[in-house]
């Protein structure tokens, strides 16, 4: 293939024996000729030998909002064996206090040549923040998807828990076993899971009580700090029980009924959301909301990977059902005396 | 610069109309373009323009050995602010089962043009891996740097946390309140820091309490169920006091307590170490001995990213000291009755 051989390297601007070696996955190449050489197959439409294929997966942004709470490790790590299979793998992006923003991160993926870009409760779940950045790289032909946090006006699959049926299944838990007053210990006014959550838990709270239902909702931070000073409020509101919207607030919430001397559950009941590692390793171990990440981290390396081989996926929101997983933080209301 | 364009315009294999746009950031670009351009400017040696390189900050692959134990997002996290105040940000590629191995990730990072690779724990920390891999990287001149994990033959700074420290501080507490048979969860046998922390455990005990000292160790998996595993061992063997590789482990040594009816402290003393989230959010908290992860975080991004700059951090093992964090997890050994 002599006359085609001179023309990758001419293309990937190096010399000829260099492309054989690429091509013959011989060592001693630097890495920025290596990837000219195979941009250059990919651009001139030749395939790469298969040696060279099989050996590199593809490298998919999977964009997560922090690493603390371990929910969104959990989700890259449930993404990662359902990627490989496919010949893909999470390159994990994230922003931080005094790190970079979303858009710099995206940047950053752009350059680094992924084949789509995953946004798992990024700044598209905020009602507050524009879309227009993802319109953007979407008419750069990069596939997009969405992980909790539906917005209708990008061009892209979005995958979400049902939060409505999930505040549902945690106020009737609560409600058979006799509590009146529950709180919700929400997140961020503007963000979409949290306005759904909101809504749903105040219309379980009707169904369940009628017209007598108290629902307060305290808006605050997603962290443990946020569940503490959220319990703060509603148990001086008199709540019997604290819905919460994540595991790392309910440990927040256990912090703050010891601190206060009340005891779990016979004084105060929690419900935690996400069943993280956290759930299982608190104590009392939490009886939580559980997003079926294993099931979700299937059904997004599907629909996604199909959209970056150029199978459309749905442009729709595929929603997950919760399960409500009971331990011991949970039990009969205190007898009013 | 008309020659240069053509010059850039050639090498990038695109029309100087292209490399216009990108110098000059107009949108319009596809992402492999825009990177073949850049990548042309590096390769003839033209800076790019600040606006470019402000724009986008320059990726650093880190290799995390997995994603559930908290203490690896964490250090992932603790690096981000302090890469990015220096025009870094990391780039988190992690194994799992079923997904890639550390090689595989490392190909990955090398053809999405990261400027260096950290591995935290990774194939480094194990003796029985060969370390050639690591070699063959360096000779391609990409800087490399290693948390946790020793290998002489490496031409790379090395930054750990003090085992030996780490376990004499963690003997010395629980021999003054008392207990006298202690034991150590340890991870993999043949793990560096395992090794390590091995040795000092066993000096530890010979030096607090003589040729009486019985130390037994049980080498496992550095999981919940790996400590669980090991606590039984350890009960069996008449241990007062379990000393743990990891908190998560830790985590499984109180899950096996709570199943044997053994109240903690009162019964079992508990040690955990990485100072992770699971410290604080278990019940009982952890006494633990803590990494200093943001000390650490500095130390490495400081010491690496002069790397990435071509400024050669010593060929050296930076050690980073232990503290013991006392929580409710540690008391008195139960009285021989």
């Amino acid at each position: 293939m002599g006359a085609t051989l001179a023309d990758i390297a001419a293309h990937a601007a190096v010399s000829e024996a260099t492309v054989s070696r690429v091509l013959n996955d011989k060592p001693g190449v630097a890495p920025t000729k290596r990837r000219a050489v195979l941009t250059a197959l990919d651009v001139l439409g030749y395939e790469r030998p298969s040696r060279l294929r099989s050996r590199t997966a593809r490298p998919v942004g999977v964009l997560l909002p922090e690493l603390v709470n371990p929910i969104f490790p959990a989700f890259a790590q449930a993404l990662a064996p359902n990627f490989a299979r496919r010949g893909f793998t999470p390159l994990i992006g994230t922003q931080s206090e005094g790190g970079l923003h979303e858009d710099e991160i995206i940047d950053m993926f752009v350059e680094a040549g992924v084949s789509g870009i995953l946004f798992v409760a990024g700044q598209h779940a905020d009602t507050a923040e524009s879309t227009d950045r993802y319109q953007a790289l979407r008419e750069l032909g990069l596939p997009l998807g969405f992980v909790n946090g539906y917005r209708e006006d990008v061009d892209a699959p979005f995958f979400s828990i049902d939060d409505v049926a999930s505040m549902s299944i945690a106020v009737r838990h609560l409600v058979a076993m006799g509590h009146r007053r529950i709180g919700f210990a929400s997140g961020p006014e503007s963000w979409v899971p949290t306005r759904r959550a909101t809504e749903g838990f105040r219309s379980a709270m009707q169904e369940a009580l009628g017209p007598i239902a108290v629902a307060p909702v305290v808006h605050g931070l997603l962290s443990d700090d946020g569940g503490a000073s959220a319990a703060r409020e509603l148990i001086a509101e008199g709540c019997t029980a604290v819905v919460c919207a994540s595991d790392l607030m309910a440990v927040g919430v256990l912090a703050e009924a010891r601190r206060q001397g009340l005891s779990v559950p016979a004084q105060l009941s929690v419900v935690g959301f996400d069943d993280s590692i956290l759930a299982r390793s608190c104590w009392p171990p939490l009886t939580t909301i559980r997003q079926p990440v294993p099931t979700m981290g299937i059904a997004i390396a599907d629909a996604f990977v199909g959209e970056m081989n150029g199978i459309l996926a749905y442009r729709t929101e595929y929603i997950f059902q919760p399960e409500l997983v009971v331990r011991e933080s949970t039990g009969p209301a205190p007898s009013e005396s």
